[in-house]
């Protein structure tokens, strides 16, 4: 009895081998991304670096899929930095972001030779400053900018605006870069921002590269060697049917050659530009199944679908009101599709979806809900002490485990009891 | 130097010797609202049973606390039973809650004796008919109904409307508890319900206990020997200064007069009342220490303190708009208060608190989040693959870790990499 097919591989077979909930990941359809992004830049002639957002999907397996490609790494945490040094990836393509990093993460990164560092405040400056020359290391960074361009420009341009708790605002940016790069460990290299997620076109990226380099010019007038603009993720993915997205092959030519006129309006060479995609690369890569446990019928309302899975494993919906769909991946002998709301197994009003037609839902079959490769497994909790889910890399024909299940005696691990008790 | 003094302790020498991020609990604290609530219903005369909803704060330690002081236990998972068992929890003692208990967790309870479990719906109820003759044991349950109270008789009523995930439907309730009862080996003890969240007095458990001491005479009166009324949990506490919250010592007598009177009316003898606190025990009993990081002027706009957690160690803003208040620990040699937003480290736009007056925030100062103590450590996650912080009780003049702060090497811990990369 063959089921639904994910990559190529049964998802019944995999519920079973692996046990459910599960995240399942496509090395093939992560490749796909990343060479699609990869070929459409290289038609530009551009300078380009592409840099994966890890938040998206950190672990090692991830970290290695990359690193084979020649992709740089945006990482935001000592435990991400970890990971990818765990797996031999080059320190030098390695670019450390945060708003608050730790003294004790700087001083990592400095020791482990990471390639860049991404700046976002004064007081991260200072610290910079004061490590480097006590470690006798020099270091290259960036400045994170809020370019203060409004929502209104665009509804998914967010978190650029003036009042971010990211990055330089643009106002102060000039005379903070160029005091920074006096600095005796530190070099300027470039300037980044990111305006958003789920950006469908190239008109949000083209808008913010123009405010920034207006930046960019009056900087390096002032004699700090800039070289790279980084235009930060955001890449728009498809999560339900018929969503618009992020096309490369159309937006990336398009983004590349209005961004080579605004050099020519300014009379500069084009910069190398980076940009930062996460989800871009992961989240339709990615499915989750589950087993349903419950069919509820409140007459005259709905029929709940429960999942043994939730928002522990999928927050997205609770955090974002992020929308899905959902697949029964066993075989009916008929077609016979009704709306049911599809809900978790918390103990806490978790709906993952709303409203979906599914195919003759009964317990004990594997629900598979697509576009979870991003923002899931990095974001799960133990909330009800529920271990979190395995995840398996499936590529070509071959499976396996990436992040092993957690146990539950995993969960109680970290628990003391003090004397007193 | 001392700092800002909390249960007795200064936090100052807390977060330098445990180190921040750091949830902070006082014993004391959730002594004295265990034992609040305690008198409270001790001078009613009522039958009753306190129930802790373990998801609010589920670990050994506080397992112990809540055993030490013969107060019952409402566990949603197989995670859950093991903590509490593991420190010697009386197994009749607990009461099995959740949506969709998979097998294998009934199978545990049961096996271990678990003295009350509470049904959701009817699949769980066949596959606890099936498990209990399958393992030859007996079971004493309760029914989770859905009143189908709908939401604007009380704002807060938000989870036993009629469209609820949770319960069987008030309308098909009756014949399903009556036919459970005559299965082999399960016994009908009880009705239950949840009402919602944060309610601040007696009315809404009064109007809820109204509709189920209806359901629960119909169903009496059918034979059933139902002994408890169980009106979940909800009593609501004051996470900001002035906010409304629910006061056992007015609020209980009431409410149990108010129960008293309705079962006069349907002629009945008042069944055991169960109630089930969580956020009540624990929420005001914890704090969180951060370190801030960065303090940044957004000129014109507002001015962010940035500290060492956020999103990861406290979901509940992001979750639910959750609203709460901070205090800058160290000292200062005068008083200048100013409005701050407070925001998070995670890579995301992770506010914490919109907007709060604080004085004189500096970098490296110490900054406290009071009303931490529930559903903030259960919720925590590793986004960004940071570490979850430790959680230290205090008791007295004593303090110890109770929840070990986890390092690096755990969050990467269960990173596998496949042979074929």
């Amino acid at each position: 009895m063959q089921g639904l097919l994910f990559s190529g591989h049964d998802t019944l077979e995999l519920a079973t081998k692996y046990g459910t909930p599960l995240y399942v990941m496509s090395e093939d359809i992560i490749l796909e991304r990343i060479r699609g992004l990869k070929n459409a830049f290289e038609k530009t002639g551009a300078n380009y670096e592409i840099n994966f957002a890890g938040k998206a999907f950190t672990n090692k397996a991830m970290c290695k899929i990359i690193k084979n490609e020649g992709i740089c790494l945006d990482a935001v945490s000592k435990g991400e930095l970890m990971t990818a040094l765990a797996v031999g990836f080059p320190p030098e393509n390695i670019s450390f972001h945060g708003n608050n990093k730790k003294e004790s993460e700087l001083r990592y990164a400095l020791e482990h030779h990471i390639g860049h560092i991404m700046v976002d405040n004064e007081d991260e400056l200072s610290l910079i400053d004061k490590l480097t020359k006590e470690m006798n290391t020099e270091i290259e960074i960036s400045f994170r900018i809020s370019p203060g361009i409004s929502a209104h420009t665009h509804e998914l341009i967010q978190t650029a605006t003036e009042d971010s708790k990211f990055g330089l605002p643009y106002a102060l940016a000039e005379d903070i870069v160029v005091r920074a790069d006096q600095y005796e460990k530190i070099s300027v290299v470039g300037l980044h921002c990111h305006i958003g997620s789920q950006i469908v076109d190239d008109e949000p990226f083209v808008l913010a590269a123009k405010k920034m380099m207006s930046l960019y010019k009056k900087i390096k007038d002032r004699g700090v060697a800039l070289r790279m603009l980084n235009l930060g993720g955001g890449f728009g993915i498809p999560y339900l049917t018929g969503d618009e997205y992020f096309d490369p092959v159309t937006y990336i030519p398009q983004m590349v050659k209005r961004i080579r006129d605004l050099c020519d309006d300014f009379e500069m060479d084009m910069p190398t530009l980076i940009v930062e995609p996460g989800r871009y690369f992961t989240a339709e890569a990615g499915v989750t199944l589950y087993t349903i446990g419950a069919v509820k019928e409140i007459p005259g309302i709905k029929t709940y679908v429960t999942v043994d899975g939730g928002m522990n494993d999928n927050p997205r919906p609770a955090l974002y009101g992020a929308e899905y769909e959902a697949y029964v991946c066993n075989p009916k002998d008929h077609e016979d599709f009704k709306p049911y709301a599809v809900s978790g197994k918390a103990c806490e009003t978790d709906g993952l979806i709303e409203k979906v037609n599914l195919n003759q839902p009964k317990v004990g079959d594997i629900l598979m809900i697509p576009n979870t490769g991003a923002y899931n497994y990095t974001m799960a909790s133990n909330y009800n002490r529920y271990p979190r889910p395995a995840v398996v890399l499936l590529s070509g024909k071959r499976d396996g485990i990436i992040v092993r299940r957690e146990t539950d005696e995993d969960v109680l691990r970290y628990d003391e009891i003090p004397e007193w008790l």
